[in-house]
Parts: C-alpha cells; sequence; structure tokens
C-alpha cells in the first residue's frame, strides 16, 4: 500500500511539472450551500483532469529502461490523456488500447498528446488479449488506472496540496468530498490527509445507480454497480471499488454521498456562472453534494474536488439550458 | 505615481485576501500559436475579475474613519463587483451608481456582494452629479475605475505573481498581453514587471474599433475612440487611456495589439475547451492576439492576461456555436 512517504516522494517527482490548482470559493455557493465550499480545481491539471498526477507519478517511477520501452494503458477518457502526456514528456513510447467507438474527440486528443491509439472492437474483441499481446511483443508497461501503487501516490499529491492549502486557510475540521470511480484518487487523498490533516475526512460522491463505493463502505465489503453504462457522469462508472483502493477506503473514507445527473448538470453549470470553471458531470458530482446534499456534511466549511473537466459541448449546452 | 513600493504594500495588503491566480498553458494552444502560450487566469480571482485587487487595495488603504463612511464607485460592470466585495469584507458601506438599463443580473450580482445600488437614467440623469451629491451628503470616498494611484498599485499585484511564476519556469524574455480598457491593469502590470522582471515588454490589447491604447501609444498623445458601444468586449469600452496611467503605457508598454470580436469568441471557446476557463470577449482578446497574431509577437513564450470572466449565458452560447 501507498503510504506518505511513497506520496511525498511522487510530489517531489511532480514538482515543477505538475500545476498546483488553486481552491476556488464565491459567497454564492456558499449561500446554496449554507457553510462555505472550496473547490479543488483539478479540471485546470494539465490534460484537464487530475489523471496527470497519476500518470506522470507511474512514468517518472519507472527505471530508464522500462521507459525506453514504453507504456501501455486500457482507457477511452481521462486516464488515457494523462499518461499519454506524461509518457511524451518522458519521451516514452505510450499505447493507448480504446474501443472504436469512443467519441471522436478522445480518441483525437490521445492522439494528439503524442499517444499511438490501438482501437477494438468492444463487441467482437478481448480488449486484454489485445493489450498483454502488445505488452508482451513490446515490452510494455501496464499503467493501471486506480489499481497501481504509484497511480495512488501520484493522485494523493492532491491531498498533500489541500492539506497545505486549508492550513493556510486556517481549516483544520472539514469532510472532503471526493468523485470515486475505482478509488485511485480518494484512496491517494485519504492516505495524504491521514498524515498530513487528521481532522479532514474523505467522503466519495457518486451518481445514482453508480454507487458501488457508497454501497461497499456501507456494507464493510465490495459490492459492484448493476450497469455498466447509463450516467452523464463517463469518468467514475467504475464496476466496483478496487483492491488496492478498497481497504484504504475502508479504513479512512466515508460515508459515500450519491447524486443524480440532474444534479451534477446544475453543479457544473453553477460551476461555471460563479467559479468559471469547466467541469465534467463526473468531476463535479462532490460539488454536487456539497450544495444539494447540506444535511449529510458536517462543518462550517467543505471541501470538493473537482476532479475533471473533459467535457463534450453538446454537454456543455445541456448544462447551461 | 504608483512605483513598486506602493505595489508590494498593496501585495501585502491584499495577502491571504485574493487569490494567486495559476498561469495555465496547453499543447494544443501552442500549437495554434506557433509558441508557447500561458494564460494568467485571472477570470478565477474573486468576483470573476482582476478588478478585486484594485477594490481590495483602495478599501484597504484608506483611514478606518473613510472606512467607516463607505465608498462609492461608478460602474455596470467588474469594478462594481470587486469594489463591492472589497467593502464588504471590510466591513465598509458600499454605493455602486449603475445606469439603470443594466443587465439585471449584473445588477442583482453587485447587491449580492453586499452594496446599495443607485440606479440613474442614463437619457435624463446625470451620473456624476448623481454620485457628487450622494458622496458629499454621506462623506463617501470615491473608487475610481482606473485613475487612482491604489487602484493601480492593486492591480499591479498580478504583474509581480506573473514575474514570481515566470521566473519558476526559468522565462526571462517575453510579451506580456493585457486586455487594456482605461490600462489600470496595463499600467499596474507595467510598472511590477519594470522592477521584478524587465525582460518582459508589456502589451495592451483591445477589440477593433476601440483601439484607443494602440492608436495613443503609434501617436504619442491621446487618442479617443469614436464610439461607445459597438463590440462584444463591453468591459474594456473605455473612451480613452487614462490621464494617470497614459504616461505608464508610453513610457513601458506597446505596441498594441487588435482584435475582432469573432476572434475573442474564438478565444474563449478555446480557453474553455482547452484550459477549463470561463472568460468573457473582453477577458480574451489578449488569447485572441497570442493565438492570432502570431506575427506581431517576439519570442518562445507568450503570457495573457485573462482578466476577466463575467459572461451572460447566451454569449456563451454563441461562442461554443
Amino acid at each position: 500500500m501507498p503510504d506518505i512517504t511513497a506520496i511525498e516522494a511522487a510530489a517531489a517527482r511532480l514538482s515543477g511539472h505538475a500545476l498546483r490548482t488553486p481552491l476556488l470559493g464565491s459567497s454564492f455557493l456558499n449561500e446554496i450551500a449554507g457553510r462555505r465550499v472550496w473547490l479543488k480545481a483539478e479540471c485546470l491539471q494539465h490534460t484537464g483532469s487530475f489523471k496527470f498526477r497519476g500518470g506522470w507519478s507511474a512514468l517518472s517511477a519507472l527505471s530508464p529502461a522500462q521507459r525506453a520501452k514504453g507504456v501501455i494503458a486500457y482507457s477511452s477518457g481521462n486516464h488515457a490523456q494523462g499518461v499519454a502526456l506524461a509518457a511524451a514528456r518522458h519521451g516514452a513510447p505510450c499505447v493507448i488500447v480504446m474501443p472504436a467507438d469512443a467519441p471522436a474527440i478522445k480518441i483525437e486528443n490521445t492522439r494528439a498528446y503524442g499517444a499511438e491509439v490501438v482501437l477494438y472492437d468492444r463487441a467482437r474483441d478481448n480488449r486484454d488479449a489485445i493489450g498483454a499481446r502488445l505488452a508482451e511483443t513490446r515490452g510494455l508497461t501496464l499503467i493501471k488506472p486506480f489499481d497501481d501503487h504509484q497511480v495512488i501516490a501520484g493522485q494523493g499529491t492532491c491531498g498533500l496540496e489541500i492539506a497545505a492549502q486549508l492550513a493556510e486557510l486556517g481549516i483544520s475540521q472539514a469532510d472532503v468530498l471526493v468523485p470515486c470511480g475505482g478509488g485511485g484518487l480518494t484512496a491517494g487523498v485519504a492516505l495524504a490527509l491521514e498524515a498530513r490533516a487528521p481532522g479532514l475526512r474523505v467522503r466519495p460522491c457518486e451518481p445514482e445507480g453508480f454507487d458501488d463505493t457508497a454501497r461497499s463502505l456501507a456494507a464493510g465489503e465490495v459490492r459492484r454497480n448493476a450497469a455498466a453504462t447509463g450516467s452523464l457522469c463517463d469518468a467514475i462508472l467504475t464496476p466496483a471499488p478496487g483492491g488496492l483502493t478498497f481497504p484504504v477506503l475502508r479504513r479512512l473514507a466515508g460515508p459515500g454521498l450519491v447524486v443524480s445527473d440532474a444534479e451534477a448538470l446544475q453543479a457544473m453549470a453553477l460551476a461555471l456562472a460563479r467559479l468559471k470553471v469547466v467541469l465534467e458531470p463526473g468531476g463535479a458530482v462532490a460539488l454536487a453534494a456539497a450544495l444539494f446534499r447540506p444535511d449529510e456534511i458536517a462543518g462550517e466549511d467543505v471541501i470538493c474536488i473537482g476532479s475533471g473537466g473533459n467535457v463534450e459541448t453538446a454537454l456543455f449546452q445541456r448544462a447551461l439550458a
């Protein structure tokens, strides 16, 4: 399990490469929430999401020989872009395996960050088999999206920044709301705060119907989602908490908070109007929980991670409507 | 004239109250511009624009007796909101004089920041007479939008941050593009950079038809705009450079850059898609110049201030279309 030493080592490797994202606030949002709301704007991170932290942490932890052979990741989304840019800046070859029906803009962006994109047919092909063959023949290292020590350590650097920024504000007790898919960000932040700001409690946030983490925490053991798709929050629709992440969450995080897609869209619109940042629906669930679940939150302040902002124009229009 | 000592004093007063806004970049924008583009995201500043800096600087420089009587400003836009919030946080009464036909949302926001809004009829009333009467009867201090030493010093704190942030990046030579209305931000930043990063050259940016500063700099004396309205860049349609600001600009800034409204809208759309921040058209003219006037800019890096993000939803939709 990554510990605070691993997270601080990742922070040292990320220094000067990842952005120290700001904590944003607005009196308008405070009024809606009934307490002070702080958004940790990870949508401003390189590639538009926190995933660049984990990607950089993993790439920079490889040996020069491993880096020279290259890396591979399975993702149609933010993890693909984070790994692709981190690999490009390390001069490492990078293969991203994506479904052929992924949105054209995501394929295009991943290629623009310098990755080789290998497409597969979701109905016909076995993604893992394709990836395993590529990894073996080329000697590529697989970078998993959340169940990876160095990835979790990288995401944890966001927690170190939150601890430092809240200390500057004089805030030592608060709930920290984190959009949660497989739990890499949530676990990393929880480990960082355990060591550096133990008065802060991490709360995973998920969309309705995809609240595997909330249910798993309530049950004390892993629960899976019934469906694989069906929410606008595509960035965080992982089927179940990870094998590495769940033990951390069970020890340090919860209870989970659950919001509707409509509430995530409303939070996106308010982030645009009041904080001047773009959030994608999955990146807006923590802000939505802060705004629309005030009775489930404790304290005078609430911190929300705005985990990503990679959203298609059409969805944008819908959030504004 | 405010000097570096006044700007650093303002920075000390602003510390812990204004946001140190991030410098954002994207390889996609670098490709369009043909050099590295850095956006100083002042749209993320409290009240959605750099104007909070000048407002706070002015309020915090008053004597306790002056603050207790209160302040007054004429503005329908970003200056109103910046002064209103700064006054509220200082516990000072604040009157904002606005035309009755200002957009409802701006009147509402200014009131929400705690100001008393006094409306006047543009056709029938004399704004200055109304303001002067209020100021005299209540003992209010007028906070001008740009021709004020403490306001210029406050805006200059943005320049101190740019100097420090570029030093961290190892950049010592570059053009710094600044959206320019009356020139308060441009002059403040120019004074800060003259003292702290003399290899950086300040370039005012304006919309077509409202390029009074560019023409004034070319002529060596003040030139006025022919029209008062007629651009989407409402935040920067001041009729002429200020009496305090122009001598600074003439000594330290230029030549000016001019972009069309359509280019400002395109820059807005690219800021949303690639940097995940909201710019208003007037706040996007410097980014537009960086992207669409590459031949008029020198060096491997260009810094643009994104001066504000207070935009109506309808204009948003138009930028995205």
